[in-house]
C-alpha cells in the first residue's frame, strides 16, 4: 500500500478514545499529510503532542472540514449527527464512532478484520461498531466461518468504565481512593449506584423488551456485520470496577457441529485474535482483561463444548475496548481507505 | 416451634463463614444451651463474642463432639471428611458447609425454602450447597414451580472475594491499597493473576470438559436439589473485584411457556426472596451486589423473556453468599432439626 497522504481530523480528539486514536495514528506510521484535532469550544486551545510535535486543538465547527480527506468521529451520537453532514458535504470521509448512523442503510459498519469489503459501499460515512459487540465478533467471525454460521450469541459481559470515557474511570478512582483511605465513598455521578467493589447490571438505557440498548447492539450490529440476519443474541451487560479491556462470556449455537480443536485452530489463524487457552498448564492459560489492556488484539480462551445446547461452543474474550473496540478500529478503517 | 434446648459446635468458627454462623446464630435467637466454637490449633486460645459473652476457642480434635446435638462444619473438605465421622458418632448431627459429602447418597442437600423435606433424610450429615448455587436456585425455584420445571440453566457469576475466605479479601484490598498510593501492586497468592480492577474467568480447578469444579456444581448440585435428574446447567464463574455478595446473570429454559408478569409474580411470595425489578423507575430498579450484602435475602431483577431460546426468561440475582450463600443456610438447617 502507497496512498497519498491523508489529511485527518479527529473529532472529539480530549476524550479517552480521541486521544487513543491519535496514539493509534502515530504507532500505525498512517500516512499523514495533516492532523487536524477537532474538540468542543471548552477544550480549543490544549495542546496535545503526535509525532514529537504538540498539536493546537481547534473548536469543532461546520467550516472545520475544509481539505479533510478522512473524519474520524469520537464525540458522541449528537455531535456526529450534527457535524458528520458538514464533513461529508466538505468531501470528507466520516468514519464514526457513535450509535448514531450505524444501522443506517447506506452506512457500511464495518469491522476491518471481518467485513473489510463492505467499507467501500460507503456514501460518506462508515460507521464504527460498538465496542462490546466489535470484542464479542472478534471471536467469534472466525468461528461463524468455521462452523456454517452462527444462529444465536448468549452472552454477559464485564464491561470496564473506561467505556464511560474519562469520568468513568475518575468515578472508580475517587470512589476507590475514598474507601481504601477510610473515608466515605462519594456520590455516584455518572453510575446510578457506586461501581468500586459493586458490579452494576445496566449499560445504556432501558428498552421496552427489558434489554437495554447496550444489549441489542449485539444482535442488531452482530446481523449487519456478519451478513446474518437471523442472526439472534441475548446478552446481559454489566459494568464491572475494571479500568480499561471488556470481557465477554459467550455461548454460540451454530449451523454445523463444533469442536473445541478445531475452534482453537481456526482462532490461532484469525488475524487480530491471540488464542490463550490451556487449562492443563499451571496456571491455566486464559485471559484477563490486564492481559488485553493497550493491546491490539482481542484474546479468547475457556473454549468449551456447551453441556446445554447442541451444536454450541462456550467461550471468553476479552479486548481493549478503547483501543480495539474503538480507536484502533476506526483507524483501521481509515487504513482501509 | 419450642424445641429442647440444644448443644451447638461451630468448626472453623475463626474463618469468614464460621464467624458469620455465630452471627446467624446470635441474630436469630436458635436455642442454645451450650456453644461450643472449635478452630485449629494455631486458633485455638483467641475469643470470640456471643449473646454478650466472650467464648474461647477450643482445638478441634476427635474428642470435640461429645454432648454436642448439632455440628455446623466450615472448615474445608479435608476438616469436614476427617471429622465428622467422629461427630456423627458421638451422636451430633452435621450440617457441612464443604463439598465433601454434598454428592453423597444418603446425604440430603438441603436449601431449607426449596427442599427442607430431604433434611430429614440424613443419616447425621446434611451438606449445605456451594454458595453460587444457592443463590442462582434462590431464584429459580420458585420458577421452576410456577413453569412445569425448569430444563437447563445457563449463567454467567460474578462472584466475590469473600468466596475465597480472608485471604480473599486481604489480597484485594492490598492491591487495592497499594494501586492507590501509587505503589506497586504484591504478587498474586490467592488467585493467580491480580483480582484489583481486573476480572478471572476462574473458580476452583479445572475438569476434562474445560469447566471448572465451581462450574459443575450447580449442574450437579442443581439436580440434586430440585429434584430434576435431567436438568442441565452450563456456567461461566467469574471472579470479580467486589468484597461480599455473589451475582449471576441466568437464562433458564422451562418446561411451559413463562412469562414476566407471572415470574414477578411467584418471586415476590418466595420466601428469602426479593424482588427489586423495574426499568421504568429513575435510576432503574435492579439489584447489586452492594444491595444484598449483609441482608438475608436473595434479591431478583433484570427478569425478560429470552430473545434466543425458546420456553425461557433471562434474569439476574444478587445474594450475600458469605450468609445466605454458606452461614445462613446452615443455621436454617440446623433450624429444621
Amino acid at each position: 500500500m502507497n496512498p497519498a497522504p491523508h489529511h485527518i481530523a479527529v473529532v472529539g480528539a480530549t476524550g479517552a478514545v480521541g486521544i487513543e486514536m491519535i496514539k493509534c495514528l502515530e504507532q500505525r506510521d498512517f500516512p499523514l499529510r495533516k492532523l487536524t484535532l477537532l474538540a468542543s469550544a471548552r477544550s480549543a486551545g490544549k495542546q496535545l503532542p503526535f509525532r514529537g510535535e504538540m498539536i493546537t486543538v481547534e473548536e469543532l465547527t461546520t467550516e472545520s472540514f475544509a481539505d479533510v480527506d478522512i473524519a474520524l468521529f469520537s464525540a458522541g451520537g449528537g455531535i456526529s449527527k450534527t457535524f458528520a453532514p458538514y464533513a461529508v458535504a466538505a468531501g470528507a470521509v466520516v468514519v464514526d464512532n457513535s450509535s448514531a448512523f450505524r444501522m443506517d442503510e447506506g452506512v457500511p459498519l464495518v469491522v476491518p478484520e471481518i467485513n473489510p469489503g463492505d467499507a467501500a459501499e460507503h456514501h460518506g460515512i462508515i460507521a464504527n461498531p460498538n465496542c462490546t459487540t466489535i470484542v464479542t465478533l472478534m471471536a467469534l467471525a472466525p468461528l461463524h466461518q468455521a462452523f456454517g454460521g452462527v444462529e444465536c450469541i448468549l452472552a454477559s459481559s464485564y464491561q470496564a468504565v473506561s467505556g464511560s470515557g474519562a469520568q468513568g474511570i475518575a468515578e472508580l478512582e475517587q470512589q476507590v481512593t475514598a474507601i481504601a483511605s477510610g473515608q466515605t465513598s462519594p456520590a455516584p455521578k455518572v453510575y446510578s449506584r457506586p461501581i468500586a467493589f459493586n458490579v452494576i447490571p445496566q449499560v445504556d438505557t432501558f428498552l421496552e423488551n427489558g434489554y437495554t440498548k447496550e444489549e441489542m447492539k449485539m444482535h442488531f450490529e452482530g446481523q449487519k456485520i456478519l451478513h446474518a440476519p437471523e442472526l439472534r443474541a441475548s446478552v446481559t451487560c454489566v459494568r464491572v470496577p475494571v479500568y480499561r479491556s471488556h470481557a465477554v462470556a459467550v455461548t454460540a449455537i451454530f449451523r454445523d457441529e463444533p469442536s473445541v480443536e478445531a475452534a482453537r485452530a481456526a482462532l490461532s489463524k484469525a488475524p487480530g485474535v491471540r488464542l490463550m487457552d490451556d487449562p492443563t498448564t499451571t496456571p491455566p492459560t486464559y485471559p484477563t482483561p490486564l492481559d488485553a489492556t493497550d493491546g491490539d488484539d482481542c484474546l479468547v480462551g475457556r473454549i468449551r463444548k456447551d453441556l446445554v445446547l447442541d451444536r454450541a461452543l462456550t467461550f471468553w474474550v476479552v479486548g481493549d475496548q478503547v483501543r480495539k473496540g474503538a480507536a484502533l478500529n476506526a483507524v483501521q478503517i481509515a487504513e482501509l481507505l
